[in-house]
């Protein structure tokens, strides 16, 4: 594996068909589970590192990013990428950045409500790496399912010719959703972070056992969520994946999605719904702790 | 020179350095020098010609659009075009458009202010076309300076791995700025609108002999207007080249653009002033009518 700075450098490293797997950085099994796709289906997969200033509506957010810029080398490597992006603030934004790449309707509701421009930022950058290292694959974790729709609607519009894989969530082995900003949950307040997943599931139990009123399913989660303390609710809605439009029947593949605080922690998670196959996507549960808990 | 539909057959006919010469149709000698410029540049050029519906901001003036394909194909064959890019609208746009390239600073002001919306259409389309073709240069008249600037910044703030060639204006014989539009500007008021570049062209003369104030430039333009008939000025503004921001003085690169109304026909023109060559380009002038008012 190479870690490179630029663009130019990027491009020249990556021959054959190209997967990019755009990150913030510190790596947790969710990416590692990207790159791992990414190997799958192509010849060579770049890992993209770059905390966006952009996507960041609060400075304070941004700046208590964690980063480590070794430890991510190291399992990005191990994880078998070929080409660690790694740029820097003036090799993405040479002059002062004008351009904001807006994605209408999908980037409304749920966290474009609770976290206002953060689409524009994450569009405006997913779109610059996706035209500078012109990947014919990317792919992004449907654990941030609005994100998911913004990118695919976005690649679409702006003929971007790339193909965008979103892949399940990886889970703590209680259920969480892997996330950086989960080592910042104190102890007693664990059980109440599983009991987001817990009322996912009780909705995709539901699915499965024949429900498609978005309604009955945005119920189920609220009512679960009644009996877990420590709760901040922002949104629970049931939307479909294409394009996050909150629908009243699930006819065609939908998540359904919360945010919620618990103590300073703001969560989000979902569970994806497929009608076709029946099945709701739950992710991938994780035998022992992530890497974010300990030694890797 | 092939004619194909959809960007998957022109990056598959599009080998070697590619030259992109963006248009909307209804070729005249100012396209076919951007088609000239690009064949001396590139191993393929790609003509594009799309009339897009998101960069008219009035209905009438989309469909009072000129379209003539055959024309077309033929200039764009005899000016050494490889490639004739004419896609439909729902290759451009297979579902419902949702997502907007905004240049802020850039896109405002000028043209901005007298078609809301324009620039936001324009560099939205023009993303589409070098991510969809992947283009190494493409070529943009000077005519258009604020949208040159619009397309400059637009492609750096997305790294669009692209150079951009501002190209000058080609002017009919008696100097008028080579436009579609054109051939609706009544005989009686052709020298109301030569009236236009001589007033750029006296400012240019100003700029060469030493003038360097952005007011005094205007003024010299604002002037020689005044003793024109039947002209409805929008604006007059000395802006410099690269972020089409307002100048007082020409440090760098700038231009001197006008817009305004003759009869029901608005035109813009402009003249690029480089203090670095102390040289105003005024563009090149034909030796008789343009193809636009004949045979060809």
């Amino acid at each position: 594996m190479k870690t490179v700075g630029t663009f130019e450098e990027a491009q020249e490293l990556a021959v054959g068909s190209v997967g990019l797997v755009p990150t913030m950085g510190f790596l947790h099994e969710g990416h590692l589970s990207l790159i791992d796709a990414a190997s799958d289906d192509n010849d060579c997969v770049v890992v993209s590192l770059f905390v966006n200033p952009l996507q960041f509506n609060e400075p304070s957010d941004l700046a208590a990013y964690p980063r480590d810029i070794d430890r991510d080398t190291a399992l990005a490597r191990s994880a078998g990428a070929d080409v660690l992006f790694v740029p820097d603030v003036e090799t993405m934004y040479p002059i002062e950045p004008r351009t904001n790449v807006v994605v209408r309707g999908v980037s409304e509701g749920m966290e474009g409500t609770h976290r206002p421009g953060h689409f524009v930022g994450v569009a405006t950058v997913v779109a610059k790496l996706l035209a500078g290292l012109q990947p014919g694959n990317a792919y992004f974790g449907r654990k941030d399912a609005q994100q998911l729709a913004v990118v695919r609607t976005m690649t679409v519009d702006l003929s971007l010719p790339v193909q965008i894989h979103g892949m399940s969530t990886v889970r703590e082995s209680d259920g969480l959703a892997v996330a950086s900003r989960n080592v910042r949950i104190a102890k007693h307040e664990r059980p109440s972070a599983v009991g987001l997943s817990q009322a996912l599931f009780a909705a995709g139990d539901a699915f499965e056992a024949g429900e498609r009123s978005g309604g009955v399913l945005r119920e189920i989660v609220m009512t679960k969520l009644g009996t877990v303390p420590m709760v901040d609710i922002e949104y629970v809605e049931v939307a479909r994946a294409r394009d996050a439009s909150i629908v009243d029947r699930v006819g065609e593949t939908a998540f359904i999605g919360l945010a919620a605080r618990i103590g300073g922690v703001r969560l989000i998670d979902n569970v994806f719904l497929d009608p076709e196959t029946e099945r709701a996507d739950r992710g991938v549960q994780l035998d022992g702790p992530s890497i974010l808990y300990g030694e890797f």
